[in-house]
């Protein structure tokens, strides 16, 4: 069996891993699978074909034998549990680590997200001007609580976790703004995300499909 | 060993069932398991003893012997990974239904929490009358998809599932906006997930604690 994932035939941020693929990627190269990539262009991925596999009409999905599954998320953990690496065996610690993958996806990417909604998506709007300090209060509500908790420690609970694959992958989309500059110990603990060679694996893929030819 | 969670002393939305707590209590429901609620003020939330437990200084959180654990998402996944009724034991379904479960609070649930933003937290702001369709239809555009996926099933993928209980939950912070009711199956399924038994249980207990008295 091979495991087939997709990904935009061409990234909207032109390469730099900020696309959720890369975090798929990463999880892969972490636990040493290979994998096939199916590239989708945007009118692709709202036809019947790949609406059967993602509902919402998105990227990335994965598809090993017969399951076929969509949500960054959700690929992540399954990954996460048919292979060592990404999870601890033990109860307790892995029961946390997977609390830290929901608190990156729930409570630390949304007001991430809003970053896109007033810059980009309402970017052309009066009040985006506005509306853009605000928003960056929300994500500082959230990276101060975050860099409180994490301290001088190496990752958010003992060894590198899927947790820490994807509040790495999340808090990447906050630095182009700025703020992760803020919180020194979060730009570290993302720069040590970056260094795993796994993820350098993961990111120098998808850039060789998004990054413009010279 | 006994459960104990967290929920809000006096929830915001005053016994709608809408608070976090109410996932948790219903997934305890559903599988059957006793457990105590310590109520937290808002400025006992934020104090160091709270954060020790949720570091975002958010309920609900999860207690059990020697694990404590936050995030709803993450406590329901616990839940149902340490007792029968909310996840198939099949992989293939399994990971089927955690899938739902990702997409219910990372793909589903924040362009609907952006009506909270939009009408309450940004509700004195010139540009909110204009925002507020501009939000509408974000959550449309996950509506959509999700009422074709849905179809005329009972439940997301088979039997329900912690990805349905999450899915409902989502879904009803929808509701008093309108937009739920103008897809009659997603309505229907709602109506289906609050008339489960063990969901009336768990809004009886929510509403003990918030319910203006009489």
């Amino acid at each position: 069996m091979t495991i087939t994932i997709t990904a935009f035939e061409r990234s909207p941020d032109g390469g730099m891993g900020l696309a959720r693929d890369t975090r798929v990627r990463w999880a892969l190269e972490e636990v040493g699978q290979p994998y096939d990539v199916r590239l989708v262009s945007f009118a692709a991925m709202k036809e019947p074909a790949h609406l059967a596999v993602h509902p919402f009409g998105q990227i990335p999905t994965y598809e090993d034998g017969g399951l076929a599954i969509f949500e960054t998320g959700a690929i992540v953990f399954h990954i996460a549990t048919q292979h060592a690496g990404l999870l601890p065996h033990d109860p307790d610690p892995r029961a946390r680590a997977i609390t830290w993958m929901f608190a990156a996806l729930n409570t630390v990417e949304p007001p991430i997200l809003d970053l896109t909604v007033v810059k980009i998506i309402e970017g052309d709007k009066p009040w985006a001007a506005e509306r853009l300090p605000l928003v960056k209060e929300r994500i500082r509500d959230r990276l101060d609580r975050l860099s409180a908790r994490l301290g001088d420690a190496e990752w958010l609970d003992g060894a590198f976790s899927a947790g820490d694959l994807l509040m790495v992958s999340v808090l990447l989309r906050s630095r182009m703004s700025g703020i992760l500059d803020e919180y020194p110990n979060l730009a570290a603990y993302v720069a040590r995300g970056e260094a795993r060679p796994a993820y350098q694996r993961a990111f120098a893929a998808q850039l060789a499909v998004n990054a413009p030819t010279a």
